[in-house]
């Protein structure tokens, strides 16, 4: 425990090292992943990126490209659920807007990793890179429905019917997500953000139509929107559309 | 070629007996891959199921449990793409109701080979198995694009919105149904048809609104649909309560 020059690296600080030379690892292969399939990535490429040696990169991850891999998603992972973490306030529709875009945002720098991972196909599909991903989506889940105003602390829980939908918006999100990337990320990402916005009001007033929980959760988000925000724009737009819908209905009983 | 008694069995004949006995081990894989991932079926259960000797079950199949997988998916996609076949006649919303009663019907009896496959992480993903999933998707999207008067001979192709519209409530639909499964299959089957028709009208609606080809496409719709069908059950219920969304409307510029 002498400071005395040449005395051995004190361990807290060769701890530091660890970690930075672990992170500085991960970085390079999250680099390499994100633009393309895990199988096309070697570990030489991986090596020289970092400025490292193949050994060294051996050393921190004796499982070599899977292992790498996973530890790259599990970066990635921690990142994305970064991107739901959205102070509750304000409309709850341009909250998720700011969501969105970030997300979009996550999906066009990580591109072709995005893509790979969720297509799956490829070696790198195991079990544990499936948990990996199903735990971004529920934490996503449980960031939406505390936007809608269920969960947390005090808080009345979602029903299996809002929960449900939240999780199949989201299934729908990726959907969209991919196709973006595959349509060259045509319309541009504010576009695609918008309508997936409107996309989740549509499927709560509908859902609302057939379920009293999402009817009281809706009714309590109303009041927290405006007319100039996304719910507003999207009610100005649909209202009158719906006009041409009345004609189906039943003649009023009254 | 003669038909005397011990002569050997004509070729037609044969290649018969070697179509049926091939279909046969399909079934019998299909029964068992159907409730169980793919890595707990052995290929002596698929013997004995199908009551032929496992070296008979490698003739047929030489590579092994991967080949007979992807078959008896190749066998079930074939049965799923026919659920989407509908005559197009009647209000397009009820069609599509048929269309997911078939569906979920096939997703119950094929519950847990349902959710191996897609969810992934089992060792019979492969990318073959991954292309004819995605094969499945995209007959789903065409014949769902057909019912909203897309494609097909002499009529308009989909814009690209509308296209996106419907491989993501495609996604949704393919969640829903998981979540359906894990959830011991509640609501019952008719519930979770009803809400998925109801989302889909939603998301028309809410695409409409930032869409001409969409809107143009609703406008088509819309006469074909009845007040006691789906789509004038649905106005029905959300027009009143869209009532309470109106406040966040700016005032009308007339």
């Amino acid at each position: 425990m002498t400071s005395a020059a040449g005395a051995p690296t004190p361990p807290a600080y060769r701890r530091l090292g660890v970690e930075v030379r672990r992170a500085q690892i991960i970085g390079a292969a999250l680099g390499l992943f994100a633009h393309r399939a895990p199988d096309e990535v070697s570990l030489d490429e991986v090596a020289a990126v970092a400025g490292v040696s193949r050994p060294l990169v051996y050393r921190y991850f004796p499982g070599g490209r899977q292992q790498l891999y996973e530890a790259a998603l599990g970066s990635a992972a921690a990142e994305l659920t970064l991107c739901f973490t959205e102070p509750a306030v304000g409309p709850p529709t341009e909250r998720l807007s700011r969501v969105l875009d970030r997300y979009l945002a996550f999906v066009d720098q990580h591109d072709a990793g995005f893509s790979a991972l969720l297509q799956g196909g490829s070696v790198a599909d195991t079990s544990r890179t499936t948990a990996i991903v199903d735990g971004v989506r529920r934490a996503a889940a449980e960031q939406i429905l505390l936007h809608l105003g269920r969960g947390g602390p005090g808080r009345r829980s979602a029903g299996p019917r809002l929960r449900m939908m939240v999780r199949t918006w989201i299934a729908a999100v990726e959907a969209a997500s991919l196709i973006w990337l595959d349509e060259e990320k045509q319309p541009p990402a504010a576009g695609l953000r918008g309508w997936l916005v409107d996309h989740l009001i549509a499927l709560l007033a509908a859902t609302a139509a057939s379920d009293a929980d999402t009817a009281a959760a809706v009714a309590e988000l109303l009041p927290l929107e405006t007319a100039a925000g996304p719910a507003g724009r999207l009610a100005d737009l649909v209202i009158p559309m719906m006009a041409g819908a009345t004609r189906l209905l039943p003649p009023a009983p009254h």
